[in-house]
């Protein structure tokens, strides 16, 4: 991973500014839950686990200077804090999952001191980071069977270093295959409107060594017919318990060509971003933003003034599409319903021993 | 069609400058073979039966003022303009199609004076103008045959009176429904890299008073999806005579979704866009263009330096996804072989009688 993406400097939450990559590489130290609510919503700092730790430790930073008396009024304050916070964006179920948890904890605590709470609240976000880590490079193991050396994979949005604290997801089994000395090539869509295949993945896989090559969204079905590609590798934003994908608007584009082509189409999604809650991606609340994305790339008007525009910025991919769900605890394959729920099952058991 | 794509002043071609719409509504005077072969390079006119024309007129450009006291000489000078024009841009048919037209015209008045030849070219290519003006029309009455009252279709790229002398080709059914009163919206893939959908398509409709909501590319599989278009219309720069269609980059994509989604896909073809002496898309060639078109949109840089990328200006459509192929004389369905063989002999009958 080339750069840290977020981080605790002991009084602030770090990170990079990801609107700014590549063209200019700025940190940004965050001190108050609404300067990290708006990094959050404007995409300073975005991927489904990046903002699942931005999430936890904006807990932190909004109660570390509570005033409670008590455990009740601390809860109230921390669910405040909780609510502003997961107001910022809809889709990325990681945002939720490390909201709950730190709430979970803070119950657990209920007959401590405030101040040791807060100080668990910080030690649990900062156990994210470390514990993000070990999820990507599990990810990236059980992934890398999946590469041969020579392939040559397209991938969508970013899912790399920058989305998470680790070295991504849906990249980490191409740099764990690197690291093991396999060559594997990267296209990388561009992912309008944000660009962050342009942006971001181009920029991660060139400064990590990988060979990477740009197209425009619209290209991948052209690359998948000319034989280009040998698997998609992408990562979500949410995936519901039968195995539907919410991930980066083009996500569904690209895993209906991949299902045509006859190419693997491969998500993969930490346990924190499978909402088993959900039956099925129906369910998954869809962000729609601001015109000004299409309308207006980086402040350059393209299209005629005050034109309607329609803007999700995730879709839904059903599990049809889906050759497999690459997740630390293994690869899992359709049935999707089954085996997700075996793979959490197992994950609980773990966790009571 | 809000404005004239392009005209004979009597001196020189003008062209609305499609690079600068829809922000500058900017006109261009062409006197010379360099600057014409240039802006058609430059996609300042794009489209094919609009380039096709500005060939021919450029034809009469190059030759208007030739010296040359014999046929020989002559035809020789005006293959060389032909041979340059015809350099400027690959994949789209009508170039070659109205350079040869030019050619075979000359050839035919080989006993005649030379500047009668020189007038008759001019003469054929203003008939160029008035033919594509009743062929976009044919197209569209044909294609409105293919949209009921309320119905929505998306469209990529721009084949609206901008890519024509007329009021387009894909968009022709749209406007000539609409003049019967039909409401039809129209979903415009903005079309990276270049984004002649956000530019042209969303301001041509908006202009003809034809609602138009726009979309990035990646977009166009969830539109689907959620049973938001009806139909696809695209135009083509070629098409071979079984029907494989060779169109703006994504439209392959675009084609595969709407196959997945039973949604139908038709492509708008003037007969002179359809190339009968190849057997199958494989043989049309296709434009690479500058990587600067996909890392520098409108000159700010959207990606690492120097990073490596594909692109290409078309692909090609395999006639398998094809619904249906709308030409100015009737829409012909598979088998294409034997249906377009069939319009282009009824053609030719008719031409001879």
């Amino acid at each position: 991973m080339p750069v840290e993406t977020i981080a605790w400097t002991g009084q602030s939450v770090r990170i990079i500014d990801q609107t700014l990559l590549p063209i200019e590489v700025k940190y940004l130290d965050i001190g108050d839950i609404e300067t990290l609510r708006e990094a959050i919503k404007s995409l300073r700092v975005r991927g489904a686990p990046a903002i699942g730790i931005a999430a936890a430790l904006g807990c932190y930073l909004g109660v570390r200077r509570s005033a409670a008396g008590d455990f009740a009024s601390f809860r109230a304050e921390l669910k405040r804090v909780c609510d502003y916070i997961g107001s910022a964006r809809p889709t990325a179920v990681n945002l939720f999952w490390a909201l709950e948890r730190i709430q979970a904890l803070a119950d657990r605590m209920s007959d401590r001191p405030i101040e040791q709470i807060k100080h668990a609240i910080l030690n649990e976000a900062l156990d994210m980071i470390e514990e993000d880590h070990r999820i990507c490079r599990a990810i990236g193991r059980h992934g890398a069977e999946l590469l041969r050396d020579g392939m040559s994979i397209l991938t969508h949005c970013n899912a790399g270093g920058l989305a998470t604290a680790g070295y991504g997801t849906a990249l980490a089994p191409v740099f764990y295959a690197a690291e093991q000395g396999r060559r594997i090539h990267v296209y990388a869509d561009e992912t309008r409107p944000l660009l962050q295949g342009a942006r971001l993945t181009a920029w991660e896989c060139r400064e990590a060594g990988i060979p990477v090559t740009l197209i425009s969204d619209n290209m991948a079905a052209t690359v998948m017919a000319q034989g280009k590609v040998q698997a998609v590798f992408v990562g979500t934003d949410r995936t519901a318990a039968n195995g539907d994908v919410a991930n980066k608007i083009g996500t569904l584009g690209v895993a209906v060509l991949a299902h045509e082509f006859r190419i693997p189409f491969y998500v993969a999604a930490p346990l924190s971003s499978i909402d088993m809650s959900l039956e099925s991606g129906e369910q998954i609340p869809i962000e729609e933003r601001n015109p000004d994305e299409v309308t207006h790339p980086f402040g350059r008007q393209i299209a005629p003034d005050g034109i309607e525009v329609y803007n999700p910025a995730f879709d839904v991919t059903p599990h049809r599409y889906v050759t497999a769900i690459i997740t630390e605890r293994g690869i899992v394959r359709p049935p999707f319903t089954e085996g997700l729920r075996r793979v959490f099952d197992e994950a609980n058991t773990r966790r009571s021993l």
